[in-house]
């Protein structure tokens, strides 16, 4: 039972794109990987799809471990990937042991190949700081790291000219810099943040160039894109209307890892997160347009069970301007309800909306942290709390749970007492209460929270994340009075291997960048200029690689 | 950062305990691993513990690779283990690896030896079957497999003659015969099943045996004892008065396994469970005494949430007699809540009483079953929902979920629409609806439910179990206003290694049942006659070697 099975994926171009090996004791997963690939070299039931299939067949052979010294007749293929953060290991990893037979982080690749091209890629990983970049590619073969200063124009298009595609995973306003450079040099781009109007106005220039720039390719954006279209189009092709649409996600820690009165951890820092949960959100429900404004985000904290997995006890937050989604998947004129949601396990949003009232996310310099003053933490929470100092009597009892939630409850914080609670343990968890100085660092009470949340909601090394991504579309038929209810969810939980982490978040945004790398490389997306995940030639295939590769993919109709 | 660190655990007796081997890489495992064996080498701050303490000292040093052909200069102890289910793989597995230097599948254990007295465990599996106890005991060293049949008075005593502790897996009914042949030929025996009559009765001819009969040594009962003990001993050395006790055990799914409509799977025969679903139960609740008719087991399951882990949406059903527990830990005169339940996801009582209600569970021979007629699972659903033949109109449209859900309302199964729709769901999930024929082996309507839970409500080959327990013990003190509560909480999941799964269930069950032979054989347990791990002298040591072993467990005080 130790023979080990190659599971070949060939393009309808003769290039191979070799998806893992699993041993024949992984009998489900094997089972679970041939289904998937089958079902998509099959035609869809009695449905015919008009959408642009790929021509996909399957080879399934047991692999010799032999004859394996063809790395040098290979063409390699030349990928760059600029920034070298945690996302970028796990797209690096599947690049770089594609084509190749030896052993790689994210599993054992297989060479499986009897066409006369073969190919493998090296990846280039270039980052501000050579260390991060060697960090990153540690034990990953067919990889560089490089010094690469994204401002440093040379630079930058040397190691540009030198591959065929660039995954730039920088934040979000460098992409512009690199995108112009790809214009320039031809060469393809692919990133995981939003298409902003600056990336949108190179689209001319990069059809004309002759490349794609494929941006929103990772999770949120990225495969909830993938998984939403597939879903719309299936429907549209069979003459539905989607009259709902409804979609929730959220990075999470694993149940077991969420062991604090937040149930919530932070894998950075946690400024962006709060701020998140201030935004604004607009959505359709029922035909009806809603405005959340920010203050009252966290208040409108829904209870969330997603049907498949039960277990969860989530909440919803609305996630800023969900109409705009109706306009990107063409279902703005035909859906009475379009909703994108933040998943929280239950209870966050009350805490977190009691802690905003008490005060604790308010970004204006607090007079008790000026001129280098430091109180205590406990101070600062006496004052925030509408003891202003002196009362010695008043604070002394202020010490348990019960105490700091009747106060909450006293100065109108909160109405509901469970909450109060809840938000006291919060307090008491984050240590708010605690005699030692707030450092000077914190200006304020935002400050003051950013860093207690980075200390005391920090993942462990042994605890895992989570992401959950779960779409809910409902679609009426023409001639049928039945209302079809399709559902598609994503579970992914952070991976251990050989002692080192890899989290479900950088899994879900790395994966599907170097998917789009991959699908550019084999010339699988034929479409040039500006794109995003949510055409059928992009989806179809990057979701079935995500599938192979071993993502939790659940679709069900009802 | 590659170098191993044998860990080990020296006894006052001067033999050695060695409890596992962690790389350097795994850091916070083994800071854990010795701040555990360190803190109970300490007096536990200023509170002297009148409870004998086991004189542990640590001992960290790097393990050669080498010097490791004692093999032979040791003497062995031996351990018979009788049943060769899932249990008794885990157990086996410690027991073996205890003082090995080789591998072995729960953890790589080392010897780190300097005293005179070398020890290892041999390992005797007796089945009724031989291949069962083979297949066990498959690539775990130090060990043999037998066949062995209790009833097989001759062989039994043979068998036992050879080793010093026998553990005993079988069902209950078997032990007695077992302890008898323990008693007769002064062997230890521990069990992890419960301590009944037949065996009490055992005490006075076990001490004067000189052995010790161990029962309750596995999860419930089992840690359960070890953890309440621990907290109402601590308790009451401090003068304390333990007004509240409050348990709860599940075996559940992991959350991403709880994949349907109940949250709910069965590792083995569902038969067990939904019996267990109808006893009777009995607690305290804040003075008052409680009684739950079994008819009314499911409905009374209550919404609950886990302090430290408030990502599992919980509920409870009592447990059977809570109130002997008051008793068994002696704070039947003080305690005016003593509760102990049994842990679901929220929504499975609910489900589980509407299907009673509808007569899913009735275990009387069902007409339509009777005389070799095999009707469809949809013509049986159809009768139980009053459907009576013949109205085909009817019939034809119980169709789909909602159908069914109103005609449960209609029929007074149950009153809320969301439980009748999730009963719906779980219907169909079950495939209760389905056109095929029901078996001729279901004779009764709890035969049928049965048989599709066995069949849909499976774990595949990827997915984990989940063990939760969890108590609450809240005690007053005299001279001090405030109650304390105190919480333990262990959460062990199913582990796959080399890929094979062991569930949470059986290794929570299996190791503790080792370790209570560790003890015995290590003569760390003195006390003679028929025992339970509610005393210090076992769930001192045990709980230590347990964490030490990696399971999870969690203490909070408030």
């Amino acid at each position: 039972m130790s023979k080990r099975f190659g599971l070949s994926f060939i393009s309808y171009h003769k290039t191979i794109i070799v998806l893992g090996q699993v041993s024949a004791d992984d009998g489900g997963v094997l089972d679970q990987i041939i289904d998937s690939l089958t079902s998509i070299a099959k035609p869809v039931g009695d449905r015919p799809l008009n959408i642009e299939t790929n021509n996909i067949s399957l080879r399934l052979g047991e692999v010799q471990e032999s004859d394996k010294k063809e790395d040098d007749i290979k063409r390699k293929s030349r990928v760059l990937i600029l920034g070298a953060g945690r996302v970028c290991q796990p797209a690096a990893e599947l690049l770089s042991s594609i084509g190749s037979t030896s052993a790689c982080h994210w599993s054992k690749t297989c060479l499986d190949d009897d066409f006369e091209e073969q190919n493998n890629v090296h990846v280039i990983v270039g980052s501000l700081y050579l260390q991060d970049a060697e960090a990153t590619i540690e034990d990953i073969p067919n990889t560089t790291a490089v010094q690469l200063d994204v401002m440093d124009h040379a630079n930058l298009y040397k190691y540009i000219s030198e591959v065929e595609v660039v995954i730039s995973l920088l934040p979000a306003s460098c992409h512009v810099i690199v995108a112009n450079a790809c214009v320039e040099l031809k060469k393809h781009l692919v990133t995981a943040s939003y298409v902003d109007d600056s990336m949108s106005t190179l689209d001319a220039k990069a059809k004309s160039a002759g490349i794609t720039i494929l941006g929103e390719m990772g999770l949120d954006p990225g495969i909830d894109h993938m998984m939403a279209m597939k879903m719309i189009d299936q429907a549209h092709i069979r003459k539905g209307k989607v009259r709902s649409f409804t979609s929730y996600c959220g990075g999470l820690p694993s149940p077991a890892a969420a062991n604090n009165p937040l149930a919530y951890k932070f894998s950075w820092s946690p400024a962006g997160a709060i701020r998140a949960g201030r935004n604004p959100a607009i959505y359709r429900s029922n035909g009806e347009t809603v405005h959340i404004a920010g203050e009252n985000l966290y208040d409108s904290a829904v209870k969330l069970r997603i049907p498949e997995l039960p277990a969860f006890a989530l909440e919803c937050l609305p996630n800023r301007n969900s109409l705009v989604y109706g306009e990107l998947y063409g279902i703005a004129h035909e859906a009475l309800t379009v909703f994108r949601g933040t998943l929280r396990y239950e209870g966050f949003g009350e805490i977190m909306g009691a802690l905003a009232r008490i005060g604790y996310f308010s970004t204006e310099p607090h007079p008790l942290l000026k001129d280098g003053k430091k109180p205590t933490f406990r101070r600062f929470l006496l004052e925030l709390l509408g003891t202003k100092g002196g009362h010695m009597d008043v604070d002394a009892t202020l010490r348990g749970e019960k105490d700091i939630a009747e106060r909450i409850v006293s100065r109108g914080y909160c109405k509901d007492q469970g909450t109060a609670v809840n938000t006291a343990k919060t307090i008491i968890f984050l240590g708010l209460h605690e005699e030692n100085e707030v450092p000077s660092s914190c200006q304020s009470a935002f400050d003051v929270s950013c860093l207690r949340m980075e200390e005391r909601l920090a993942y462990s090394s042994t605890e895992q994340d989570m992401v959950l991504l779960h779409h809910e579309v409902e679609v009426d038929f023409p001639d049928d009075q039945v209302t079809e209810k399709h559902r598609a969810t994503l579970l992914e939980f952070g991976r251990m291997q050989n002692g080192k982490t890899t989290t479900a978040m950088a899994l879900t945004v790395g994966i599907p960048a170097a998917i789009g790398a991959l699908l550019l490389l084999r010339n699988k997306i034929k479409t040039r200029g500006v794109l995003r995940p949510i055409e059928p030639e992009v989806y179809l295939p990057a979701l079935d690689i995500i599938q192979a590769y071993g993502f939790k993919l659940m679709e069900k109709v009802e």
